[in-house]
């Protein structure tokens, strides 16, 4: 075990192959937990607005080239004290996740696929050159994290406790470099049900191409701070033509990419005939979304359709709405699991999808089974318990 | 005046045109300080590396959408009390700029087109959806900082005082979506000469076309964190590849665009045999420096030869290189202000540029005739004197 060699190493030519010798981690078994002695009330999920209510503990965990990783903290919620030239404030050295705690129908506490978390998360860290660590024991601190905080997750199948691994630089100066300092974190938020009246509230996209989420040879594909503030002025003009999310193109030939901050999934009849599920391939500007890959192991496990990691076009989209051959379309991330589309604007025209008269059939199908394996109604290998 | 009206109205049509009706601002005149009453030893700036002493006091500005923009503080510099769930922390909401206060020959300490730099943090604010303010009063406040911070301005021809300006957004939940509640700072480093020998040091640089630093609809036009980051790992790879810096090269031409984190010269004899200096224009993925505007005015001000704001393609600089028809080739920017290219591996090959065989000329004719201006040798109202 080569203490620290990720970051010492970097001139020589290594610095590609960190994952063969792994550096040093810290280890889940040197938590050290001093909870909060004062609680704050737990909130009513159902009228919760997300992200902005906060647990009563925190998981800590600093990193410096000299030391190496420190020992985890699990402590009060507390702000951060950031020296005012950190990395993460100037450069955007930064990456997070976004992960669940679910408790089932049986009184367990349920984590979902968390390994893909950890797994992208360390894919971000390489991609933004902060520090590597043991994917294993960090699950494990955050499952220790969610065991402290076990009453802070709703007794509710229509509300859960959202998971926020954070990891920035904090690095002291300005020089534009890989920083010698760096701070993991994990928050807790309790969320609502994401559609509050119970049902399905479809969406409206606004699908423009003078602005582009992503593109070859960036970040697109890791969860990187730098992908989400320069959507928001795009999400603002959305809101501005009266449409609730982006519809992001890429290319000339105008790629159906990603919708807001969501993967994103058509139900068609292709230009074979076939009945198809298809999304945007991982081809570096797509966020391999944990909902995403278990929508399509789902949709390929039952065998009834295709099912495609394809490219589609604005012209496929609308010749096919043309043709009557569209079925279903939605968004898929780990906020609202599924979220059906009836309406792109594009060009001045307004497109009608018919997820809504269609049922949504397949849309529904596959809410309903993620949330049976969230909730433990169904048993499933891709749940993690906190013991 | 409509006091914080940019972020109250986000939803009706009106954030495309805020320049229009003015929100409130900050004003110097209600500056409050409360300066250090402890000094830290000012270091030789001569041994110093970038960005990494840090002066006494520190400029901040708080703002909400609930109360506006705030007093404006000058206070011994201290560490910032961040909520965890910060929006520049997790999203990037955060933009910064880079100036020089110069301490002349004349005993005056100068700022080099300040106003330029203004300019550019207001754009970068609109696009991060940060709030905006008064670029006057800013610019009022900063130097206030420096003439509080004045014996930190080197006394040196070969040193300065680097003007680091910040706005973060300090929203303390987890929604994607514009902030309600910012912070802007300003923090102050004694740098020292670029080239530590007092002499041009040419660097080499690595073209490959699979990290690309900006791209058309992005934010690459601003001076916005995510630009940065994201580039760190190209820089990593720059350096195992035994080169400096990165050559950001775009689109399927492989046009070059940016080095490092500078804007990019060439000087040469074109395609049609004339004298050209050449620079890739403003079309959206290029930073517009103060530096970049301030050679290009100087250039055609002198009236000597074609000057460009063009694209130039690796085979245009190939082809010229073959055919003996490249001068000068450097990076302009504010740490170095021109900076001599010598290599360029691409390819697998390495292209020698005759940039040090041919003076450099016209590199060492800007770098002395800016300087000039900045420490007081020559009169311009390009300088904005420091009270």
């Amino acid at each position: 075990m080569i203490k620290g060699c990720q970051n010492e190493c970097t001139g020589g030519g290594c610095s590609g192959e960190t994952a063969k010798h792994v550096t040093d981690s810290f280890k889940a078994s040197d938590l050290i937990i001093t909870p909060a002695t004062t609680f704050k009330e737990k909130p009513d999920p159902s009228g919760l607005v997300f992200g902005t209510v906060f647990t009563d503990n925190m998981l800590t965990i600093e990193w410096s080239l000299a030391s190496g990783w420190e020992k985890p903290y699990i402590k009060p919620l507390e702000n951060l004290s950031l020296h005012p030239a950190s990395s993460s404030l100037h450069y955007a050295i930064e990456l997070f996740e976004g992960m669940k705690a679910y408790r089932g129908v049986d009184g367990k506490i349920r984590l979902f696929r968390p390994t893909l978390n950890m797994d992208r998360m360390a894919r971000s860290a390489r991609r933004t050159t902060l520090p590597s660590f043991d994917q294993n024991e960090l699950l494990e601190c955050i499952l220790k994290l969610v065991e402290v905080e076990k009453e802070w997750v709703p007794y509710s199948t229509a509300a859960s406790l959202y998971i926020r691994p954070t990891l920035i630089g904090t690095e002291p100066s300005l020089g534009v470099k890989k920083p010698t300092k760096a701070l993991l974190y994990v928050i807790l938020s309790p969320v609502g049900p994401y559609f509050a009246s119970g049902s399905f509230n479809p969406i409206s996209l606004w699908a423009d191409p003078k602005y582009v989420r992503a593109w070859k040879g960036g970040t697109g594909d890791c969860k990187v701070g730098g992908n989400y503030g320069s959507a928001i002025y795009a999400q603002q003009e959305a809101l501005e033509f009266g449409c609730q999310q982006v519809l992001w193109l890429y290319g000339e030939d105008h790629q159906i990419t990603e919708v807001g901050t969501m993967n994103l999934f058509l139900y068609w009849i292709n230009e074979d005939g076939e009945n198809e599920l298809a999304t945007p391939p991982l081809d570096g500007i797509i966020l391999p979304g944990v909902t995403r890959q278990s929508i399509l192991d789902l949709a390929r496990s039952w065998g009834e359709f295709k099912v495609s990691e394809r490219y589609i076009t604005m012209s496929d989209l609308t010749a096919a709405l043309e043709e009557d051959r569209v079925k279903e379309m939605f968004g898929a991330g780990t906020a609202c699991i599924v979220c059906p589309i009836s309406k792109i604007l594009y060009k001045g025209k307004h497109l009608h999808i018919p997820t809504m008269e269609n049922g949504p059939e397949l849309t529904t199908r596959f809410l309903n089974k993620l949330s049976d394996i969230q909730y433990g109604r169904e048993d499933s290998d891709w749940t993690v318990l906190v013991s």
